[in-house]
């Protein structure tokens, strides 16, 4: 499919493109450039053909496809070696969480003449590293693809179809959309079992017990989405914050109806909304974002 | 161990009580008593050898151990017949989740020279009904017994007893510290779960956007907790009500702070939130309340 492939920043998400391209044999050499000295030693124990940069200079001249796996916060370092290095025939890439922010960089700093279409592969774990990346990773995940003003349709079906190899199911929104979708289904849950977590250990302090040993009841399962990597996520929660700052307002409005029903002992309003939970996680195994195996603890 | 055993209520839990016992053969003869004629039978094709009662009357009057099944608001109802037919001979135990308000019925309602002694076994699942019982559902997990002033020593023993043999961690508790700690650690999770759930539903009107489709980002996680039993949660919600109030208002006081860090941008407060997440995680992990494999998505 390419040529020259390139993936910068190669932990869990990087190394998972880099097995899956090396598997599929999806491009005839792979570079990978990753600053972690770390990661690089924990890369090279994968045994995978490819080669590893230490600089992006003159080497990335003639790559033709640039997929960009670091935290947010690091693209505008990136930015400027592409410009000054990279070829206008390159398709360019991301995975970043949120999307405005980036199309907000590349219209400011991007060369005109680069070509950059951002994606967002719904795939991951709590856990970061390249020693964790898989090759199905992506395998029957949502990849959103973003098309602006600037996105050119020749592009977008090649990134399409590297996405598709990789065995995901495409497709393609306006940031807004994106933003505001993510804001509830990602980054609310994810912040909201940060803050689950701050209560039960604020909780331990004003109580004086030691609760967090009781934690299969319940927190045990918001536990593990808060181990998620502290970078990327705080980059998250900055470049959407608009977003999130509405859905964690709507959050509250709920949660203080809910303490009314509580406290009122409003039967019929409560039994409502836990009735209608029920509902909405019937619809979310039949969209087969989550499977019918009930759990039953670890 | 028992001569004869009754089980009230023979959901998810009263059904692995039923196959724990049965399997282990803690008793002699086993009785059931469920209202639910569905239920019944789904019992009887288990083809567990038991009795099942149509009626709590003198055919109850030489059991010596009665295990209350039901959801709590069901007590009211089970205690007059007990205090007509049972021996004082006989230990009962429920498995209420919360502890309070059961002994403060127990002490208004319950025969005075009959024997409750609470328990709360700390296990369960989303799914509802004695077909998803298991054996093992108790094997690891803690079991609170709850001590009032009234508790005898020797049926506590035996209590304690039962519990091991199903494999329980036993631990003794006063109601006051049970009914606090499970207002963090089980219920306020359960109904974050909820309300996290009714929001992104309330957001899909809101935006007109279909985004339960896009769960696997983190909202499928908590969609899973949010499918549980809404007759067993509502009564927990109103028996454990100035706990769980005074942990909500906890947790928007945590949300509301973790707003302004990203309004603010506070870089140093939000990165201490989401790496001190981390390490009760790993405390988590090293409590035994959960495995340290990553999950994927499922």
């Amino acid at each position: 499919m390419f040529n020259k492939l390139l993936i910068i920043g190669c932990g869990l998400i990087g190394s998972s493109v880099l097995r899956a391209v090396s598997n599929r044999k999806l491009s005839k050499k792979i570079f990978v450039y990753e600053k972690s000295k770390k990661n690089i030693s924990k890369i090279k124990k994968l045994k995978i053909s490819c080669s590893i940069l230490t600089s992006l200079k003159k080497n990335i001249s003639n790559i033709d496809f640039v997929i960009i796996c670091t935290p947010m916060s690091e693209y505008a370092k990136i930015i400027p070696k592409l410009n000054l290095y990279l070829s206008t025939k390159s398709i360019i890439t991301d995975v970043g969480s949120t999307k405005i922010n980036v199309l907000n960089l590349i219209n400011k700093k991007l060369r005109k003449k680069l070509n950059w279409i951002s994606s967002h592969p719904i795939a991951g774990s709590e856990v970061s590293g390249p020693e964790y990346g898989n090759k199905n990773l992506f395998l029957n995940k949502w990849c959103i693809l973003i098309k602006s003003g600037n996105t050119k349709l020749k592009q977008l079906v090649i990134l399409k179809r590297f996405w598709k190899k990789l065995g995901s199911q495409v497709i393609v929104m306006n940031p807004t959309n994106h933003d505001k979708i993510f804001s509830v289904t990602s980054h609310l849950p994810h912040l909201i079992a940060y803050n689950l977590i701050k209560t039960a250990k604020d909780s331990e302090k004003i109580q004086k017990n030691n609760l967090i040993k009781y934690s299969a009841g319940g927190l045990r399962d918001f536990s593990r989405i808060a181990a998620s990597n502290e970078i990327m996520w705080r980059d998250i929660f900055f470049s959407n914050k608009k977003n999130i700052v509405n859905a964690i307002n709507l959050f509250i409005k709920n949660l203080n109806l809910f303490k009314k029903n509580i406290e009122r002992k409003d039967n019929k309003q409560l039994v409502k909304i836990l009735i209608n939970s029920k509902k909405v996680r019937k619809q979310i195994i039949q969209l087969k974002q989550d499977i019918d195996r009930p759990d039953f603890g670890r």
